[in-house]
Formats: structure tokens, C-alpha cells, sequence
């Protein structure tokens, strides 16, 4: 075991702090990742502070992260010391089931193991993230990260670069489509631009217009503040994916109203009451109310690449280790443009 | 104007009586069809019988149309005298839309034109359907219907047999894929012989066994009583897809837990209430809940050709005009099995 510096929660109500936490020695196929940069989640805040239950302390969190290879394990030879690489949600999965055979790590039949918080398969321990100077991964959880990427704005890609490339190939956006995305936040402002790199129209629906030259800039055609009463007048049978960032209550009948036939409304955040869905209004166009959550390892690497292709980056703040607790608060404030990016020298 | 035999609802409280109707001179692209069978669907009774609204007495319903073409429009030259032809639920739409062009007349962003109860696009008047002798109806509207099958038990799949293939194949029932199929009654029971012929491995859940028999003779390697407490424990993560063809409202969360990961609900009767759906259950495994309803003109063919190449048809129960008050009656109880067809000879 090899300690090294990270910032790590304690309690739910108490503020992350410097400490160390112990480090495997590598397995064969793993790799050690020195950390450059790592990323800011909500989910992060919402684990640590338990508001999901199931923290367990000290906790490291950190699913975004991006660093270069420092040690190799002994069977790994399609990496070499020195690449950049990155981690997202996921470091293990039984590689063996169906799905994982798909290249669906995230539904491993018997359970996908999280980069944080989560029982290690082989040793039973409790998986520490990327607030953390350095992290071992197994070589088949690594993504590979383009030296033309800023590597730091690369970071939020990892999970909210995936948890909206993913939805938006399975609803096929393209040339011809019609994307709303619904929030302009950190999922939000990524959604935007893949979806205008993929060629469709974009629009964004926001509670107010104050990002709205934000959002032009990413990409969108058309910005909406869902302040006006019947905002939606105007856009009834428009869209053909709508992807709802946002984790408020939303009225979904409404939404369902702006789609084309065979259209989809899906939830990308994890609102906290049920749904209520009008059966008619899903039956007439054949509409769909749907979830998604993040992706498999393949589909991760191929959104990293059509970053890359595209010169597409997560808008982010960079800050030192010592301000993450301030970080968390403008977090859950909806007071940041767009994702926090902690340097990971600072821990 | 010519003035033809048929059964028609003057009231909603009134049952549906002998009387007649004028039907067109025919236009250039219209056939005549001299009806041979009618099918009876539960929507025929929710309109004559007002539940619905909007109902424009006298009405003739019926949209599961099955007959011999009598005479030819002065343009028709792709059908002749005596072609068995069947009509389901449109007779017209714009043509020229994009949904018209992809084949999807039943999303026309100018409305498309319901067999009864509808208004004609050309001279304004109230469509009357297939409780008749004769029908005068676009060749564009007109589906094949190959002389191998029994013209009677063909002609419930001009509405149930579209309404159950659709969805089929838009999420891809086949060989390695689970389908389950809520309610045996006048859809599901073709729902379960489509999906069967299909590949797929079929399931009904049902509100008792006393069906089950007819099931899997039907093609089900599989049948549930939901009136087992927890009935849904032995199925978690089952199925591909879950037809629902029941009105009644269900618990949709019990049907989300069945699905495995990119799994879909689908909704094909029209529940009185809104759905409650646990967001948490569309996120995790990215299942979808949605409504499905009829089809084109192009895959409603499909659907017969597919049919007569795998010798399927709707179970029926053949009458003559003078118990449809009766049989309405029996449906309403869900005293059928599976589905009425009126003899057009007694109208």
C-alpha cells in the first residue's frame, strides 16, 4: 500500500479535508494514474454529504479525472508510461456478462464497481476517488485523452461529457434534428455543444435568459426562458429529443407537448418526486419519457475522440484543493460557469 | 350519392340501429368496396357511445374493414374488380408532409383522416366507417390482402394487428429478445402470436390464469397472474419490452423493475389517469416508458404480408348485424375471445 495526499469527507455535515488515503499495489492490468486534474460533480456533493444514504466515511470522492500513466502493472501492454489517460464513473465490472461483452460496463449483470464509494471486487475494499494526487486502474477502465484536448477542461467530459453524448447518439441527433436541452449548467452547456457538433438545431430551455449569449455560443439556435407563461406555445411538435439536465420538478406533459412524433423527453438529472405522465400525450405521437446515465467505456473513448475532433471542452473554473468546500456551495447554488476543476498539485 | 345498408348509433344511450347512408360518387382515385367482414375494437364503442367526446350522430363506426373491390375511381390502375382489400383506421391524409412522405400518414402534420367519425378533406363531410355495406376509399389507403388468409380473422389485424406490430418492430422484437404482453384480450392476444412469430420469447401477465391455455397456444412460453402479491420478484430485469394493452391503471413502476437495461414499457390502451413513474427507475438501467398508436399505410402492409407468410390471424368470434348491441356489451365485460367480426351480409 502506498499513502498518498487527498481531500477526503469525514461526516455529512462536515467540510472536506486534507488527509491521505492508502493506495493498492498495482494488479497486473492496472496502471497508476498520476493525477493532473480533477472534476467536480454534483453527484460528488450529494455522496458525500449521504443525501443518497450509503456514504461511507473517510470518502474520497472524484469521477472525473485526468492524469498521465506513472507505473505500468506487469500485463499491461497497450499503454506506456507518460500517456494521458483519463477515469470516469466506473473501475470495474466482471467483464464477462452480456452486457459487459456489449461494451455496457455500467449494466455488468453483477453490478459495475463506481471510481468511489463503491466494494472493490477483489478485495472487498471501498473504492477512493480523484481528490487525490494519484489513483491504480485497471487498464480496461482507462480512456484515452488526446494531447490536443486542454486537459483540464477535458476533465468534466468524463461523466458529463458521456451522460449527454450517450443520449443524444441512442435518439440519433444529427443533421435535421431538433435538440432542446433543458438547464444550461454543467450537463447542460456540454449537451449544447456535442449536440450542435453533431449538426443538429439546438435550443435551450432555461429559467431565465441569463446565459443565453452562453449559450448562442455553444452552440444554440434558439434560447427559451421557461419563466414566460406558455413557452411552450411556440414550439408544440418541435423537437425530436428534449434532454433535461435539471433535477427540479419539471412538468413533463408540457414537454412532452414540444415533441415530434416518435420524439423523446429524458431525464439525465434525478428529480426527487415521482413523474406525472398523461397517457395520451405519450400514445398519440408514439412519445417517450426516458432516463440515461452516463456510458460504457467503448461509447466513453469514442465521445472523448469526437471532443477532440471537434475541439468540444467542458467550460470550467480551476481551483486549488483548499476551495473545494466553497466550490460545493456554488455547486448546489447554481453559481459556477460551468464545472469546477480542482488542480490536482493543490492536494 | 348512393345510398347504402348499415348499422349506426343515433345517441350515445341508444343502441346502434338498422338504417342507411349515402356514400360518394366515387373520386378518381377511390375504389369501391363491397365490405365482406367488419371488426368491432373497443374505440368504436368509447365513440358511438360519446366517452370520448366529439361523436357526430348518426354515426357508423368500424375500422377493421375487409371486402372485394365492386368498382374502380377513373385513375386507379394498380388495383382491380374483384381485389381483396382491407382498410384499417385512416382514409386519407395530406400526402405531401414529411410524414406522409416517410410513410407515417397517421402523424400528417395536417391531420390525417379517420375512417369514421372524421372530416373529409375534400368536401367537408363526416367520414362513416365500415358497419356497412359498401365504402368508397383512396387507393392510397387500400392494404392487400392476400387470398391465403381467412378474410374474417384477417380483419381485426387492420387495427389490433397494426397497433401490436408497430411497436414490435420499433423496439425490435427477435430472436433473443423477451417480450412481455400485459392483458389477453383483443390486442394482446395478437400482440403474443406477432412476437412469438417474431422470436421473440413471449411472456403475458394477465389478472388470472384462466386464459392461460389460449396463451401459449398463442405462443407464450410464459404466463403470470398478477394477482399474485409481488408477482414481478421473479422477473426483474426481464424484459426487452412490455406491451401493455390494458386500460386499466396499472402500477408502472412494478413494470419498469422488469425491464433490463434500454428496456421499454409501452403503452397501447389508454389508462384514465396520469402515470406516477419513479424517475429512478427510468435513470439506472435507461428504460423508457411509451405510448404506441396504429401505424402507416406501408407497415400496415407489412404487417398482413407478414401475417399471411406466418399464418397468423385474430381469433374470432363471427356475428351477424343484429348482435352488435350484444356484443358491444360483451367487450365492455372483456367477454370475448379475442375479438368480434360482423358478417357485412346481415347489415
Amino acid at each position: 500500500m502506498t499513502a498518498v495526499a487527498c481531500y477526503q469527507a469525514t461526516a455529512p455535515d462536515q467540510p472536506l479535508t486534507k488527509g491521505t488515503l492508502d493506495r493498492r499495489e498495482l494488479r497486473a492490468d492496472d496502471v497508476m494514474i498520476e493525477i493532473e486534474f480533477a472534476g467536480i460533480c454534483h453527484s460528488d456533493i450529494h455522496t458525500v454529504r449521504d443525501e443518497w444514504g450509503g456514504c461511507r466515511y473517510p470518502m474520497t470522492p472524484g469521477h472525473e479525472i485526468v492524469g498521465r500513466i506513472s507505473e505500468l502493472g506487469s500485463a499491461v501492454t497497450d499503454f506506456a508510461l507518460g500517456d494521458r489517460v483519463g477515469v470516469g464513473c466506473l473501475v470495474d465490472s466482471c467483464g464477462e456478462c452480456a452486457q459487459c461483452a456489449a461494451g455496457n460496463e455500467h449494466y455488468c449483470e453483477t453490478g459495475s464497481v463506481g471510481t468511489y464509494n463503491s466494494t472493490d471486487r477483489v478485495d472487498g475494499s471501498v473504492t477512493q476517488g480523484g481528490y487525490a494526487t494519484h489513483i491504480p486502474v485497471s487498464r480496461r477502465f482507462l480512456i484515452r485523452i488526446p494531447e490536443s484536448l486542454d486537459p483540464a477542461a477535458a476533465t468534466p467530459l468524463l461523466c458529463a461529457g458521456i451522460t449527454t453524448y450517450s443520449p443524444l447518439r441512442k435518439w440519433q441527433a444529427g443533421p435535421g434534428s431538433h435538440v432542446a436541452v433543458v438547464g444550461l449548467g454543467g450537463l447542460g452547456h456540454v449537451a449544447v455543444k456535442l449536440a450542435a457538433a453533431m449538426g443538429a438545431r439546438v435550443t435551450v430551455f432555461s429559467h431565465s435568459l441569463a446565459k443565453e449569449d452562453d449559450g448562442r455560443r455553444f452552440g444554440a439556435a434558439d434560447y427559451v426562458s421557461t419563466a414566460e407563461d406558455g413557452f411552450h406555445r411556440a414550439h408544440r411538435g418541435e423537437f425530436d429529443l428534449i434532454l433535461n439536465t435539471v433535477s427540479v420538478p419539471l412538468d413533463t406533459d408540457t414537454y412532452l407537448k414540444m415533441l415530434r412524433p416518435e420524439g423523446a423527453f429524458v431525464l439525465l438529472g434525478l428529480p426527487p418526486a415521482p413523474l406525472s405522465v398523461q397517457p395520451g400525450l405519450l400514445i398519440g405521437g408514439r412519445h417517450t419519457v426516458a432516463g440515461s446515465n452516463i456510458g460504457g467505456i467503448r461509447e466513453t473513448q469514442e465521445m472523448i475522440d469526437f471532443c477532440a475532433e471537434h475541439g468540444i471542452t467542458a467550460e470550467i473554473e480551476l481551483i486549488d484543493a483548499d476551495a473545494i468546500n466553497d466550490a460545493y456551495d456554488r455547486v448546489v447554488d447554481s453559481a459556477v460557469r460551468y464545472r469546477f476543476v480542482i488542480d490536482a498539485k493543490t492536494f
